[in-house]
């Protein structure tokens, strides 16, 4: 097994040498077919999609699935038209490949060009959402990324199909290469693939954060992604109350079972009395169950507002992903910072506040991807952030951070156009010296 | 022992945080109290390094170093001139924190920045080279990281003298923190720190192939670095045959031992007669030891050249950071590109030819870092490219590839500026649209 497991990997690979350069316009033809396929295909995908539904509810009846798995699996008529709105969305997106990034001569006639490039075999594992394939292949095929696809079990059917009916559209189009796209099925691939370090370049592990982390812990392929979104307001003492209290509901309630909701809540004490009471009244009748420090418990039971439970220290480290909400007083701006750069995930942390220098220690001091001044954390995400379509949110310190679109599957490669140079004219006693000048040259306009 | 180290790198990673959002203006105060104290400190530094190479000689004499290390763990007055001079160049670097690197307009009074930010703590883990500390602490300053230093044991007084003279002129300086610089001297120290992913952002191990790749295979934490350089020319038949003698020459000989020097020459059978016995012949003048394919073989043996070696399969995979070069005819580009990609470390590779469409195949299709054409791949390093100063050199695949200069240091955090604005309200039924326009506003100027 393991041995057809790198037999694909390695043909996937290969293929992603030639599908580097693939232009523009064969790529658009081929997101096309693509979409084009999948309309044309609808009821080979409804069927596919209803057996691994009937196997879902079997799993459900024994709780082994909750109802919401369940529905994230399910194929409608309106997810296949969103899917091929996809598509299409990735179409208008501009070429993100051979963009000169920076030109600089080195000398005469010696100009040296930085070039985006794909970064080469993309691993993308999730769990059972089969609208994901449609969704990363058009991202990676634009990009020029061959991609290796493994999905959750339960989408098996499902996923397959998808994928077949993709692969087929892409590799009938004339001027694209073959293999360039691969699916897993099995448990034992994906512990396979993760050892391929040699041939895989970046693995995007989406679902839970369990399975995040367990992708990360076993492999040395660099990961994209993030395990948990631990997220904080801070209501400083110089906020607009009604603006804190907009946001910060917002953040909570909006839709608390993302990454991007807020779990802990920093109050400055100064503004405490005017702006607590009536935030808790507004969560806990949207159902929000409180979990407050001692301080805030104190000055809530005072103002006769129930239910209130008390936080403990742990709480600081959760992500509740539901109507969960931990409060913490603190006496200073700079209490709030150290509270989050400890306890956070830096993923994403708001400042409420009218005062420029508050907003600029903030801003400095919080090391997150997303920092939000006066806006609901619940922003932080590709789609608002404009990429028009989102690969992952990545709280890794390098290469891509935050929501992460296309551009985080691009990386570059420098040309060097030369006329002869050699190292040896620009060293020792007679050295020529180098001009380093930065051109406004594009390399496609010149060569 | 793993205590103590765990409190510095705590303590570097919690001055990391302020040393992020430092001023220019005390960045450079500080890398100017280095430079002087170095001056001022000579006779200290010459001291300790003398220590050094009198257990070095020790070392040499009963064959555990070669004079070779010897010479780059000396450290003269000129060698002190040249780090002094090393962080004088940082200085006049544009500070590239704070930098505006996009701005998208969401909707009316909600403007998202993406904004340069420093990575947060680096390791740089280095052998015998008293020089690397002030590059490399002046780089990671400058661009506002925090850094842990272990450099070789056979350089252990002279670089703790030297971090001591930089550390106290730093935290001398009003505004800088303290405790952003750490040193670790032993090889339990290292075993630790590579544990530490949970601070650590990134790695930089500079040293011997096998070197890096202890620290690769040891260690979850991003590791920016390279194991190895089979760099190759491949000799186009439309190459103008006096471009490729001094080119590939120059690759090969004008210094063997670095990465970017090339291993192995492709030679298209169609001007292999026209240009490989030349070309032999200046290399066997030269000293270099030449192993043949069958086919270059036979065609130089006939010309008479002599000393010549029959190449293995084995040599194709080889660094031999030496006088010595493999040669091997190939009948296509492709053939050429194909060795290149199987074989090479994807780290510089080059064409020679006058052909445009011969050079654009190349171009796209060779997956290395840096692509020469017409032009020595020696040319491929952070200070011929302009770069300044030279963190080191990449073969990732993500975040930084090839020549890595200050800006391998960076990643960045977006910043969201609203006006009370909520998720919410660009949700279902009546959602405002996001306008999604670019903007052409620098943060620092409205902020």
């Amino acid at each position: 097994m393991a041995e057809d497991i790198e037999t694909k990997v390695v043909k996937a690979k290969k293929a992603s040498i030639e599908l580097s350069s693939v232009s523009e316009e064969v790529k658009n033809r081929a997101l096309e077919a693509m979409a084009e396929s999948l309309d044309r295909e609808r009821k080979a995908i409804l069927e596919a999609n209803s057996k691994d539904l009937e196997y879902a509810s079997e799993l459900k009846k024994v709780g082994k699935l909750t109802q919401a798995l369940v529905d994230r699996l399910k194929v409608t008529d309106s997810k296949i038209d969103g899917m091929i709105a996809g598509i299409m969305d990735v179409i208008k997106l501009k070429d993100p490949v051979g963009e000169t990034l920076s030109t600089l001569e080195l000398d005469n006639d010696l100009i040296l060009y930085q070039i985006s490039c794909p970064i080469g075999l993309i691993g993308v594992i999730f769990e059972s959402r089969p609208d994901v394939v449609p969704q990363v292949m058009s991202l990676c095929l634009k990009s020029g990324n061959a991609t290796i696809f493994k999905g959750g079990s339960e989408a098996r059917e499902s996923n397959r199909t998808i994928f077949e009916i993709l692969v087929k559209a892409i590799e009938s189009t004339e001027g694209m290469p073959k293999g360039a796209f691969q699916l897993m099925e099995t448990r034992e691939e994906i512990m396979s693939l993760l050892s391929l370090d040699a041939y895989v370049d970046l693995l995007i592990p989406r679902g839970s954060n369990e399975f995040v982390k367990f992708i990360q812990d076993n492999t040395k392929i660099p990961v994209l992604g993030h395990t948990s979104g631990i997220c904080h307001i801070y209501v400083d003492e110089f906020a607009d109350p009604d603006t804190a209290w907009k946001v910060c509901f917002d953040a909570k309630v909006q839709y608390p079972a993302v990454c991007n909701a807020i779990e802990t809540l920093l109050v400055n004490r100064k503004i405490a009395e005017a702006f607590l009471p009536k935030m808790a009244e507004m969560y806990i009748k949207a159902g929000v169950e409180l979990r407050c420090d001692k301080d805030s418990y104190i000055l809530l039971a005072e103002k006769g507002l129930s239910p209130l439970s008390k936080a403990t220290e742990e709480d600081w480290s959760l992500e509740y992903n539901d109507l969960i909400l931990s409060i913490k007083l603190v006496d200073t701006i700079k209490e709030a910072i150290a509270h989050i750069n400890t306890f956070g995930s830096h993923h994403t942390d708001g400042i409420i506040t009218e005062n420029a220098s508050r907003r600029k220690e903030f801003i400095g001091l919080v090391d997150s991807s997303s920092v939000m001044v006066n806006a609901s954390t619940r922003f932080a995400d590709g789609y608002r952030y404009g990429k028009g379509a989102e690969v992952g949110i990545s709280t890794n310190k390098i290469h891509s951070r935050g929501p992460v679109g296309m551009e985080g599957l691009l990386i570059y490669k420098y040309i060097l156009m030369g006329k002869g140079q050699v190292v040896a004219d620009y060293a020792g006693e007679n050295a020529k010296p180098y001009t380093h000048r930065k051109l406004d040259l594009k390399f496609a306009d010149v060569n």
